[in-house]
């Protein structure tokens, strides 16, 4: 098993953008979200992943296996509807860590969410000064809830 | 995308060991059942593979890929809790098609179902003596359902 220990931030301003060294669009969609287990897809140009996350805030139990891309989109489209969304993900070094600023599209665009994975539990972040309010326990802000708030009304 | 065509069936009496070639001990369990989509774990000795199913009765699309048989052992310990079933399953050629007959364990002992894959939908099933009343569109019947049935009492 794979532990994530991971830290988000909404992000302020856009001033990440000078630090950041690379950018990807991301497609990602949630088979499922049940008693906290998430099963996610994502899909970025040639690649694809499905990732199960345990129950957890800041430190959950991860497990992730390459999947063949034309699958992934296949199941994006079929078995991922209103629980899915785009974004562009910016590689933003800082303070010896690597930070990924996430710029949503669509129903959510204007929302900009920093996250960063810690090499422990207890390491002593050195926030940027565009990291805002941290949402990593707001479960308002988990992906797999901004993916169902990213779908159309139904009907 | 593969697709999957399956009838299944309560089973009527032993007669149908008479005809097993072979039989093997699964252990199964649920990550997520989510608006028709599951995606299920599945463990045999030295083997697993996880499966993700959209949704449909007769017809669904199905997508599987192979897993390390440790993650799965770990995932179906730690994640799917309430939502996992063990038993036994016997190989059964009948008419041309092998049959797949499921003998639950734990508190589903005494459920006895039979599968069986068609190689089209429309192809014309020759049934085995031992096949009762049919089951393939009856929720209740669905193993995800089943795996939650299982589940002992919470608190």
């Amino acid at each position: 098993m794979g532990i994530e220990i991971e830290r988000r931030f909404l992000v302020r301003g856009g001033s990440w953008r000078d630090a950041a060294t690379g950018a990807r669009r991301l497609r990602q969609g949630y088979l499922a979200r049940e008693g906290g287990v998430t099963v996610r897809l994502r899909l970025e140009p040639g690649a694809a992943r499905l990732t199960i996350k345990g129950p957890g805030g800041l430190v959950r139990p991860e497990y992730d296996y390459p999947l063949p891309p034309q699958e992934a989109a296949e199941m994006l489209e079929r078995l991922c509807t209103g629980r899915r969304l785009d974004k562009t993900r910016h590689d933003v070094p800082h303070g010896g860590l690597m930070w990924e600023v996430d710029v949503f599209e669509g129903p959510l665009a204007g929302l900009v969410i920093a996250e960063v994975e810690l090499p422990h539990p207890g390491h002593r972040l050195v926030l940027p000064c565009w990291a805002g309010r941290e949402v990593t326990e707001d479960p308002r802000y988990a992906t797999a809830a901004l993916a169902s708030a990213a779908a159309p009304p139904e009907g």
